[in-house]
């Protein structure tokens, strides 16, 4: 029930990160509901599409389209409003990454695949929406070049793994990979750390 | 029949915008063959992944990609031709557009999905080879920001799901549904309507 | 066994050209990582998902993700040297792309399609994987406008179709596509052959 709840977080978090984003490049009304859509399920999305879950279970139910597309519509008309909230979406975004992270491995491990491909598509999962987000706007994806954020989920979904390898139930993993991977997310945010880039390194 | 000779006729526009997009960016007689038919069949091959039909039809069968590298290779040679008939390849398009939209709603719930999912797919079968050709040569996706285009491709795949709904034969729905998207995305050409942007609302 | 090892070899060029891209971004050393990963499991997880082979297998095994995650951190923290190494590179990462191409065309027939699908998906293999380097960097796709890339691996694969036709063994079809597409597409790089533009023939 709870994860149910925190899904949805995730998708309104999700949507509304990428519907901002639309804003700012002045996108028409469709178009900011479009990337907030993409935004929300895209990841699902490719995460069904690689599991050869068709059609992939967003598209097939009401639940994720309506709330992506009610989100991205109250940030279309009231975005300088939702913009004042950046802080709030950011740890709202968090959860939903680690959740999509922890859950993605989870349905990938449920599927049959090995350890490792649930470790990838459940990061795949939770970074997939924002890779489409950024090359649907046109701009290099943030997590490439600033943002600490494809780790994080890597780690969630190598959480839930590693408890189904110890014999633990998949709710532990996914609330200890939700948990672990939000506040690797938000600790990343708060103190400003960034991975070295080449430039540090060498030239 | 007349569907498949529509179905041709939509490839053979699809191309040509396309490829006509390649020649204004400069490229070579491959990329420009390869954009065309990336247009032509992008959308379509995306239906069939997220429907699980494997290989996707397009890829399986010689008449699209013959159909689309032809249209193409014309294009090439004589690009300063076609381009005086694009209001002529502006209403194939829309056709084309709207039998895609349809004829991939029709797919989608044969194939036993759900209507929503039927209407989504449907619209992302019209629409997909023009993101595939907006994000391989760099561009933002013309649909997010100056285009009608997704909103009557929605509409036609919707009408199909409502005509299956009302229990009417899927003929009647796709000639419904392409006509309708294709009158409104006509409509809305030589109108020149627009979607308000958020500069429009709020800043 | 020489097909295990020339394999590797294909992911280590791969890896290394997607890696190099990403440090002349100024990537940190993740997305230096990740677009390593990308060039050189995405053509294969691409060729996966068109014939429904799921989960993709460069994703459910260590192998590959391990040869191109060792590759890309070697690059970015010598990519001076390695650059140096540029025109070895290229001539592993020709073999590399040959072998994709025939191999593709090889798990395509394999998997029950068409020639045509063989051909086209054999191709997919070999460009997926760059296509998705230059499309996460924001870059339009090289082999769209400069390189002679495409046709030599549609070459190879159409080897390979053509040798099953002729009811040879898939080894003898595997190793004259790799070598025939490669060598072409050295020449290519060596006399510096490029297909005419738009430009060469009207305007």
């Amino acid at each position: 029930m709870l994860l149910k709840v925190l899904e949805l977080v995730g998708v309104v978090a999700f949507a509304a990160s990428g519907s901002l984003v639309a804003v700012s490049k002045r996108l028409d009304i469709f178009g900011v509901c479009l990337i907030g859509l993409f935004t929300a399920i895209g990841g699902g999305v490719i995460r069904d599409v690689l599991l050869g879950i068709t059609p992939p279970t967003a598209l097939n139910t009401w639940k994720f389209f309506t709330t992506a597309v009610l989100t991205s519509l109250v940030v279309f008309f009231l975005h300088a409003t939702v913009r004042r909230l950046r802080r709030e979406i950011l740890v709202f975004d968090a959860v939903g990454m680690g959740l999509f992270a922890s859950s993605g491995a989870a349905i990938a491990l449920e599927a049959g695949t090995s350890g490792q491909a649930a470790c990838l598509i459940g990061a795949t999962t939770a970074i997939g929406g924002g890779v489409l987000r950024d090359v649907l706007v046109n701009e290099m994806p943030l997590l490439l070049h600033r943002d600490l954020y494809a780790i994080p989920a890597l780690i969630g979904s190598t959480v839930v793994v590693a408890c189904s390898n110890l014999g633990l139930t998949t709710d532990v993993g996914l609330v200890a990979g939700t948990v672990l991977a939000a506040v690797i997310r938000l600790l990343a945010l708060w103190r400003d750390w960034n991975l070295p880039g080449p430039r540090l390194l060498q030239d």
